[in-house]
């Protein structure tokens, strides 16, 4: 697959990390950039935390916990148990383990080094080979405009469990937020063939890359295929929030809302074998579809649907 | 015990919680202040450390580690796992439940509230009553004067441990360090009976202390007996390098060394009971003398401990 072209995937938390898995099973290092979402991070305890960068890390790494869907196996909470005990915040939960990302990251980034740097040396350390990198080292934070005010993303999805309605979102920093500069690289690089919007959520985690003004104008521009792959399986979210917000926001939650959603961003769209009836209301909007198995457990799922999304992009007419 | 006046106490790590547990067993809370060293507080991890404030905090709540002799009983250690894997700085370990303490303080110091304040909360969180305090709220920092160099306290101590050979030390900071409100409180309260050195390290524990100027100044005026319980037994320090250091600096290490360091700034000195033959030498210098078992392994111990040496103070002539 060497002489097949580049590949930029932009990546959320779970769904990115375990396509991004895939992906790096498929493709060579130097044939791979993951982008990941940044606009969740925050400020907490004082530490700096990147939940999605931790997420497509650990998955990556191999030490994902499968059971909770966020953090690390065998996770430890003594931590929380004594930050609890000195009455302390524990409404976000911080694992033992986990904590040494954060603590080395919030002090690298005191110190003045970037996050890409920091990503950079974080993911090295894992033992990780392909690039991943941060959609940008200028802070970027989405708020979730709901019915009883305007939240932090993290207020709203993990102190309030994303009850509240939501009416929009607000990308705080976007507009003055430069991509950081492997992400621009790897977008301008003769080598591109394809990008790759895995399935994360549209609204959270593919929007405040996309927001990215430089990141967003060249998608926009591109000269290859974008082609996505569903959050949306058999009208649910695989995981997360991403099917409550369809509703909220009057969407359809189906692989079509999806499809509307993205609209003429996208080239191709891969849904799910269970909603292979979708196929030609999708395509009828422009977009080319590909049905197949889209739900990993194992990594011989994240690597047949990464290999299965490569080459169906591949497939999909070069933009003139 | 109410009506015999109030008792300051000048207490290191270790030795000095270890007192501390037992005054507070003697004593009403309104009856005591513990004044804790923080010269040998430091930035580790972009996280600030307070050693001799945790010891004597984890040793009042019964949560000290009394196999390692720092830290916190059934400590778990999966945030070091984790960071020495992202290749972060091990070579001071910090537990994981030890870690919620600094992450609290750090925080809370960033957003502005004094060491004083923290300390406060911290032990009411761990239900101490009584009162504890850092001796400044200004940052004093000891280095170790060595033959390799002039070496930060915790790189002299911790990653060095104690082995270079020790000229002298500086304190700092301490020529500006204001005493933490409490502790001028304290010491000019008229119903100020006795101050008492725990058996706290003379050099990087009490020392400090005293070289705040306005602590110096009011110990030095003071109007009420000294005592101070000698670190040394046996011609050994109980622990730590204070014996090592002592050897360094040219002092006999024994009990009678500490009698002349500590000279005139103390009235009374207790001693154990294997330094009894000294006790005559020591009191030619003008130093009274208490001899009794000094050795703290349980609770009764450290009541007893404390009991007698407040007691022995209370027999002193008053300074006029």
């Amino acid at each position: 697959m060497g002489d097949t072209g580049n590949i930029v995937a932009f990546a959320g938390g779970v769904g990115g990390g375990k396509l991004a898995t895939g992906l790096a099973r498929a493709l060579a290092a130097d044939r791979l950039t993951i982008v990941v979402n940044t606009a969740d991070d925050f400020e907490h305890l004082g530490l700096h935390v990147s939940p999605d960068l931790d997420s497509v890390m650990y998955a990556m790494a191999g030490m994902e916990n499968t059971e909770t869907g966020w953090g690390i196996a065998g996770e430890t909470w003594s931590f929380m148990e004594a930050l609890a005990r000195l009455g302390g915040e524990t409404w976000f939960r911080l694992g033992d383990r986990d904590l040494a990302t954060h603590v080395v990251r919030t002090r690298r980034l005191r110190a003045g080094d970037t996050l890409s740097e920091i990503t950079a040396s974080l993911y090295a350390a894992l033992g990780i080979a392909h690039r991943v990198v941060p959609m940008s080292d200028d802070a970027v934070r989405t708020a979730v405009v709901t019915d009883t005010g305007i939240l932090d993303f993290q207020d709203y999805f993990v102190r309030q469990q994303a009850e509240p309605h939501v009416r929009g979102f607000e990308f705080r920093g976007a507009g003055a937020a430069r991509p950081a500069p492997a992400v621009e690289a790897a977008l301008a690089d003769p080598s591109l063939a394809a990008i790759v919007v895995c399935p994360s959520n549209p609204f959270v985690s593919v929007a405040p890359i996309l927001a990215v003004p430089r990141i967003g104008a060249a998608v926009r521009s591109r000269r290859v295929p974008l082609v996505a792959v569903s959050p949306i399986v058999g009208g649910k979210a695989v995981k997360g929030p991403a099917m409550r917000m369809m509703l909220d926001l009057g969407i359809e939650s189906s692989a079509l809302g999806i499809a509307r959603h993205y609209g003429e961003l996208i080239d191709g769209l891969v849904i799910d074998r269970v909603d292979a009836a979708l196929a030609g209301p999708i395509e009828a909007l422009g977009i080319r579809v590909h049905v197949m198995d889209t739900i990993m457990r194992t990594a011989e799922d994240k690597a047949r649907l990464a290999d299965a999304t490569a080459e169906f992009a591949r497939t999909l007419a070069v933009r003139g």
